[in-house]
């Protein structure tokens, strides 16, 4: 049930005072963060909001797997873009890659993994509005 | 129904690289988290979890009015003391008065206001546990 | 040397599960992200970005007091509204109220005082660049 | 240059509301926080704080990649245990696998590198210290 798919879409949030650390960059933690405005942003635009998924469909969209490579620190005032593609897209599941840029420079790169559960967090079919607005 | 109470409680929290900013200090906001763990950890000791609060009586501890004063801020790898106190007692409303030390020196001053409320956000009468766990 | 001033600047920020805590609305902390938030924005407006006072002149501006009061909680998915206006305005800080709305219901007021402060935590004087963005 | 080291860490942190999320869990990027937490008292075990290696070394450890797999969510109140292991010590980096369990259920296992880097961000080496703490 995978396929191959290219849509590439395009987010951009501020780094504030609270994504930062004492070392003077975004705390690393906080790239899954923006990550997931960006995919939270991608279902907006097709009119999908989660909590309406919760409150309809009785789902939550989680993450069962997430790996990231820091490349260069965001700082305090960058705007930074990230660009989302589904790398896989399964009944239940599917993953997607994050590359974060500022101006045109690569800072990071996220992979995900996002499992559709019931209120129990066993896996559940993800709607087709999901996977169109993906697609 | 509101009364004087002098009870100290004293709470402990090491200071880590995801509660500082670009300044190099403690993000504002984060002394509201720290004074929220000192009231938690508070009622733990008289075996009271919010969460079993909300499951068996479906009560909700919830702020409704703080204000801080900050006179130093804490720095990373600084363990920080909260002494708290009750300031009042209502019926289902409480107040405390929470001071954060480093060492001996007064870094920052919380008051906030707790509302029990059910889960229409209504005020609820406040757990005799809860009043005893405080006073 | 305090000033009545009567602008209202206007911010919108989007609600994630990142703003959200187990009772199902936002952590009351994250109301003071929010406000800073729109802080920064106003500055930005002006071409004021905090990153480049600290670099060029070396000061940064500091809440020393704030204040909460919270009638509505936010929930995930809420675009919110914050509107901001400077009450007092000082040599060496400012104070702001902002109120934060959903639709056009009141959902919390904040009240906030910035202290501009060199790098030892001493006062230093506001630049006239930041006082005229706010007024 | 690289080792094999078996030394278990273990580090219990409690999860309060600010960790979790409005899906009732512990939001997905907080696991990370605690993984740092855990590697922050390993380090203090051995009396070594981050703030004074950039003090006094100007040296910062920072992350380059991660990757987690998350199989149950943690939730309000639960007392985490992390277990902390070097996986590879090199010359100017190491990684760790950090395993997080619920009484004795495993919850989420969590890869880091971290590299140590100076004030421009380049990699600079380890200190003998710092790798005496780890194996």
């Amino acid at each position: 049930m995978s396929q191959t798919m290219n849509k590439k879409f395009t987010s951009h949030f501020r780094i504030y005072y609270e994504d930062t650390d004492a070392g003077g960059v975004v705390y690393y933690a906080n790239y899954l963060k923006f990550a997931e405005r960006a995919r939270t942003e991608i279902l907006r635009e097709s009119e999908i909001n989660q909590s309406e998924l919760t409150k309809d469909l009785g789902i939550f969209l989680v993450v069962s797997d997430f790996a990231g490579s820091l490349k260069k620190p965001a700082r305090l005032d960058d705007m930074i873009k990230i660009e989302s593609e589904v790398l896989k897209m399964g009944g239940a599941s599917f993953s997607m890659c994050q590359k974060i840029f500022c101006a045109s420079e690569l800072l990071a790169e996220i992979e995900v993994t996002i499992v559709c559960v019931g209120g129990d967090m066993k896996p559940s079919r993800l709607p087709e509005s999901v996977k169109k607005a993906l697609s």
